[in-house]
């Protein structure tokens, strides 16, 4: 495959200046378009050592208006790092929307550096590769523009300016061990990109290879590349992103209706059994802290179900330091220019802390399902990405517990004439919730089918009768403990 | 100072109950005024072990519309955290403008128990405290409102407690082994306390001392205080942020007047010059790897000085992996909702990075100053608040180079023309910056006073005479190394 990119295309002085000048001009007037776009554009820059990586990144930083562009590259992960999943690291450095993001040594180097010197295989190679592609479609779902570019050059071509920046005192420092290293084993280097270039070339991802034997060539070609992926862009808009409100479904039985909603529990058990729940949580989150795992719990369920309530009971039996609440608001701006699950990624607690979500990332198949703010290709793939994100998580050592709060449409209705009948829990209650009630039905469904979607070996649903306030709370904290139990 | 914290004030049930009920209506109204309003508010939950902080942050986030609160507890810092200067946590977890913070063990905690167990002295006791106290102004200055709360109990409330709690099996977990170790040391702690509370209840952000021996009067006490301050600040806001127009001050000679900006610097002693610079500044930056060493570069200067040049002939000599060029753009609205400072306090490098700053934190002396969108107060103090923020960033092992690029009003007209003439250069200039030329003396004003007030001992000023970009980027590129080599 890299044959096509040994031809030796040249620039002469005259032809790269007519086309930088053409080049510049038309670059900013898409970046100005860009700017008020509604999708982020990430722009790898891979490829052979020697073939100007570095060079390609000050160009495009002469070229571009850097106010709009970050250029991002990756080190050996620090602590803070290693404490999330892998891609916890990406995922904080994207671009918004309307921004560049130049990434150079970023999710490839890893898997081709340790399979070109063998400490991994070609099975864990397609592993690495599998969870990359998984990773940029997801971004390109979610509207990214990526554009993957790879910078070639022959190992004869690589040899010989290695030895002619080494020729000079200005500018042998350019050169480093790990590059002189890498060119002894051009050949396997060149197998693996080639494997790697292969897989990862998807539809919504492709890679260009380029021919960066001359330099004014490859600095013109990597120029017109961007310039034309980002107009092709902004004058074919994806049609993604219309909203379908989804078909009133008929409402068959659902697993929620299993939910034995009769059982009740008296006070004095109540406070004794609260007491002893807490303390086998508060003794179970020191052992969590000490063995540094990390402990995430998503709390969902129809309004006034009780989540915050049960919360609070299971926080009142840990140290303040040791977790956090995060309630689920409306984004900020900084959130809504990103993909969906960026906020949560954000939130990403380090090992050995709790993380406490009153409503999560489950909002995109619940409430924007059924409110139509998720079109129906977004809400549908949202499943698989809600999976592929909680198996990252717990891969890393995560123990998540998932807990659905079920009242029946009776008691709900209750409880909201109650909050509306006391003075303090009134700004708990809005005009909308009593709407909502009208589509109890499609919110029914939507939860029936993400327990049935999302309920993974890795990460099941607990599904809890919140119909009396105490028998839930008492639940839930037994299912935090269960939960953490099997993880440690 | 704790006697009148020591009276036995009580609230009987029923009292307690009349007075939860006003109390909780009030604060959910005023969370509601809150989040429209441009201030957050800081409450600070401390006091003696046994006094009950946990169940307070329990009772609040009861009575409060959980969706605009954030409780946050520090543990010991982590090694990200470590990276930064001390107080890069504490700002990270600022609460954004309507919302409200719950700290506890936060920035008092630390100074507070090392005194007590006689890790530091007296005189390391005054120096964070004052440290504390400039924190404090600097977010009090900048609009939040800070509630500080301490709950006490003598010690033999304190005993007797521990005591009740460890006779039942369902509550004994609540008392730790620290709790038991501070309750010997009651007598110390309160008298380091009793200090701490003089030294740091400032006009700005006074501590309100309450008596926690009555669990109904403690909540409802805390939950007043809550209410009535933010009520007084609500109704009576701050004139501080009154828009004033800076008087047009006459032009005497400035120190920028003095930069010599005749000399020139030809073509190949120019080319020769930046390859040997450049391959000193790359063997220093494997240094700063290797030293944890942070580098931050600060590029202020008249517009079309020539920063952007300058800053690529330091990244080249660069590995991106180590380097960040930040672009200081419009702020985001995360960012206007907090300090002004906060976006740089962000922005902070780990150990061993380098940190480029297009524009920096000095906006709110130049630009903003002189545009009026900063008050007179507020740029006033801004020097102070620079000062104090450089002070804390190069105590922490970071050398900081701050580089003023100076060109005379007939070169940056000169420049000025060029970039009209030239397609690719159009987007940099706008009918702003040809107005801007008219504020000339005022913007030099501003620029004169900001070098004679902020170049200190630890952060000088270097002034770069940038008529030719030649020389201007040579002498950039050394006074760079010279900054890392003194650092070193």
């Amino acid at each position: 495959m890299f044959e096509t990119a040994e031809l030796g295309r040249k620039l002469d002085k005259a032809e790269h200046k007519r086309a930088v000048e053409a080049l510049r001009t038309d670059l900013l007037a898409l970046q100005a378009q860009l700017a008020g776009a509604d999708f982020p554009v990430i722009v790898m820059v891979n490829g052979v050592d020697g073939a100007g990586r570095g060079e390609v990144i000050h160009v495009l930083n002469e070229w571009l208006d850097t106010r709009g562009v970050d250029t991002i590259a990756f080190d050996a992960p620090t602590e803070e790092e290693s404490h999330r999943p892998p891609y916890w690291r990406f995922w904080m450095a994207l671009p918004r929307a309307g921004r560049m993001g130049i990434f150079t040594s970023a999710w490839y180097t890893r898997p081709v550096v340790d399979r070109a010197y063998g400490r991994i295989d070609d099975a864990d190679l397609d592993v690495a590769l599998a969870e990359i592609s998984r990773f940029e479609k997801a971004l390109v779902d979610g509207g990214a523009l990526i554009i993957k570019l790879w910078l070639h050059v022959s190992k004869k071509v690589q040899g010989k300016r290695f030895r002619e920046l080494r020729a000079h005192a200005s500018t042998r420092w350019r050169v480093t061990a790990a590059d002189l290293r890498n060119h002894k084993r051009y050949g396997v280097f060149r197998s693996v990109c080639e494997h790697v270039i292969r897989e990862t070339s998807t539809g919504e991802a492709p890679w260009e290879v380029i021919d960066a034997a001359d330099q004014r060539y490859r600095d013109v070609t990597v120029g017109q590349l961007i310039a034309a992926r980002i107009r092709e862009r902004l004058t074919a808009p994806r049609a993604n992103h219309v909203r379908q409100p989804e078909p009133n479904i008929a409402n068959p039985e659902t697993i929620l209706d299993r939910i034995d909603c009769t059982a009740k529990c008296d006070k004095a058990e109540y406070k004794k059994e609260l007491g002893a729940l807490q303390a086998r949580l508060s003794h179970l989150s020191r052992r969590v802290r000490k063995r540094d795992l990390a402990v995430t719990l998503v709390f969902e369920g129809q309004d006034a179900a009780g989540k915050g309530g049960a919360i609070r009971r299971v926080t009142a039996a840990l140290d303040a330091r040791q977790y956090r609440v995060i309630q689920v608001a409306a984004p900020t701006d900084e959130e809504k220019a990103h993909h969906y699950l960026w906020r949560f990624w954000r939130h990403m607690p380090r090992l050995g802390r709790f993380t406490i979500y009153d409503q999560s990332w489950y909002g995109r198949v619940l409430v924007e399902r059924v409110e139509g703010f998720a079109s129906v290709p977004e809400w549908t793939r949202a499943y698989k990405e809600i999976n592929d994100f909680e198996r990252q998580v717990t891969e890393h050592g995560v123990a998540l517990v998932k807990l659905w709060l079920h009242i029946t449409p009776e008691e709900q209705l209750r409880r909201f004439e109650e909050r509306q009948a006391t003075p303090w829990k009134q700004y708990k209650i809005t005009a909308d919730d009593f709407r909502n009630r009208g589509k109890a039905h499609q919110y029914e469904q939507a939860a029936n089918e993400m327990v049935g979607r999302t309920s993974t070996e890795l990460a099941p649903w607990k599904l809890v009768a919140a119909e009396d306030k105490r028998l839930a709370r008492l639940e839930v904290l037994r299912a935090v403990c269960d939960g953490i139990e099997r993880a440690l």
